[in-house]
């Protein structure tokens, strides 16, 4: 008699083939912090000694439909990168320093060969940010996933020293709003720009995207940055009063999470150029310019108050994406006021 | 112009409806350690203190083909439970008590509604196991995910001391292997289950099952239980030398993940009866004895190894679940032995 759990769409051995293929890129993740074999339940982690007052910050999240780009271009090894940097800069804007992540992946059926390149990508964007890949999950759940698809979810644990947390509570009128450029959509927006793009331009991934040199699957899946780096530089040459970290909602829904009461961010959007794809969504998809700051990061990947004192040293620090000033913060109820737009 | 966003499938407003009413859910599974509020960035946990050498332990998994029975059933208030629990037994075998947890929705049309239920099972969750819902992400991802269809992640942070890290280290030949009884699936298997139940047998989730007095839905959605207050009770009674939560791959496949080199596990399956569900499933679904093992728990929810010496300690122990004994450690190379099967 042939085993009936396999004929039921779950292949225990594929699921067996892949983990051990995965084991060398996650372990690659880990330092002496890492107390856990692969196979253990749970992961185990050291905390860092030497705080005084640690507190854990977390974050969960996933990749959305970018996803769906990624499985067009057969491209499996940068979308656990985008989540990893994505979770990442989710704890950071309050000040924490990646500790460790855990990833979940769920798919109809189980292809080991696409399940290594997504562990690739997130063991990645680990070691590229110092943060201990330590756990994961990886289900076959037959009739839930299309063939080919798969969803992918990922949770960052984080700590900072108590003290030192940011929360914008000690922003005032009269701060200065930085941002630090993205380079592209990140991971926001992309069930609009896919229907604009693939429905209803007719575009494939491989067509070169107008106004660009590049494909539209290369635009559509770069890479969403982590600003580890540059919140670690600013950190030690001024005073971070907030940082905003712009996904879903855009400048427009995120920034008011840091701003406390009788403030609001007046933001000049003359002040810079989004990078092309939003120019062509806005063109061809004849989306108001309101909506767009709405749907889309508009080439700002995360925004930071500073005291205007501090506008000098922001504008000459040493970064890989060197912030540009568009805006202040302003008397006002939590909100966010766009100048430049008709 | 009407906004082109919520035309794409995503409807930004019907978020936060969900959000809105979540909220207090969520925060009453809150104590005075979790310092965020609902609508940070990253969930805000201070680190307990009085610990010599904290060891942070975590986990993320998913409810796994359960959910369609849940579809199935319209019953969305219990699969958040599931989740949490599982996460939670997961940490535990390792000593680790639960933190905090942060949870994954994703659906393709939000019903604000379902992801209120979904929400009211993880606090319940949370708040028996005094761990606090500090996350969450609702990704509404049109096109991924089937009308009323949804998939549910967890992730689970706990703490234990490090000297107090349970492993099977110290397991040797004479211990003896004793069973948490689950109450049915749990969250394993659900692919087999459903395949045999509602497509061979025709039956729907109304049907009272066979051989007991619940329908169909009841029986395989009944919660997977978690075993903290069971290992509570036995820590300050006796040494746990080591836990194995039985999920995917049985007793066949999680016992070894804790036995030391040179040790085996006898299991004696006629020490204890599984539960009706297991034994139709195993008639009606002509499966071989030995499979139902590897695929289901068969009765056992938690596998706990002590030294024969605690045997009287842990049969007398104040348990809601009482534990029986189903094994012997023996020498062997960390496989699993069954006896009474043809």
């Amino acid at each position: 008699m042939q085993p009936r759990y396999r004929e039921s769409g779950v292949d225990i051995d594929a699921a067996n083939l892949a983990m051990g293929r995965i084991g060398e890129l996650v372990s690659g993740t880990w330092g002496s912090e890492v107390l856990s074999r692969v196979g253990n339940f749970g992961g185990l982690y050291a905390m860092p000694d030497g705080l005084e007052s640690p507190v854990l910050v977390s974050s969960v999240d996933g990749v959305g439909t970018k996803l769906k780009v990624a499985f067009m271009a057969d491209r499996h090894d940068t979308v656990g990168e985008d989540l990893v940097n994505h979770c990442i800069n989710d704890i950071l804007v309050q000040g924490a320093e990646p500790l460790f992540f855990l990833d979940y992946i769920a798919c109809g059926k189980l292809h080991p060969d696409v399940i290594v390149d997504i562990v690739r990508g997130l063991s990645k964007g680990c070691r590229e940010n110092g943060c201990a890949l330590i756990g994961g999950e990886t289900a076959e759940m037959p009739g839930f996933y299309a063939e080919g698809e798969y969803d992918l979810v990922g949770c960052v644990v984080g700590v900072v020293e108590r003290k030192r947390i940011i929360d914008g509570s000690s922003i005032v009128p009269g701060d200065s709003v930085w941002a630090f450029p993205s380079n592209g959509l990140h991971t926001n927006g992309y069930s609009l720009a896919r229907k604009i793009l693939f429905e209803e331009q007719g575009l494939t991934v491989s067509d070169t995207l107008a106004g660009t040199a590049s494909t539209v699957g290369e635009v559509l899946l770069a890479v969403h940055r982590s600003y580890l780096p540059e919140v670690r530089s600013m950190a030690g040459a001024l005073t971070v009063k907030g940082l905003a970290h712009i996904t879903g909602g855009g400048l427009l829904e995120n920034i008011p999470r840091i701003l406390p009461d009788g403030c609001a961010a007046e933001i000049d959007t003359t002040l810079w150029k989004a990078p092309p794809v939003f120019e062509y969504l806005e063109k061809y998809g004849r989306i108001e310019r309101l909506e767009m700051f709405r749907v889309f990061n508009m080439g700002v990947g995360m925004v930071c108050v500073v005291g205007s004192e501090d506008d000098r040293t922001i504008g000459t620090g040493d970064y890989r994406w060197k912030p540009f000033r568009i805006g202040t913060i302003v008397p006002g109820e939590r909100d966010v006021r766009l100048l430049g737009i008709d």
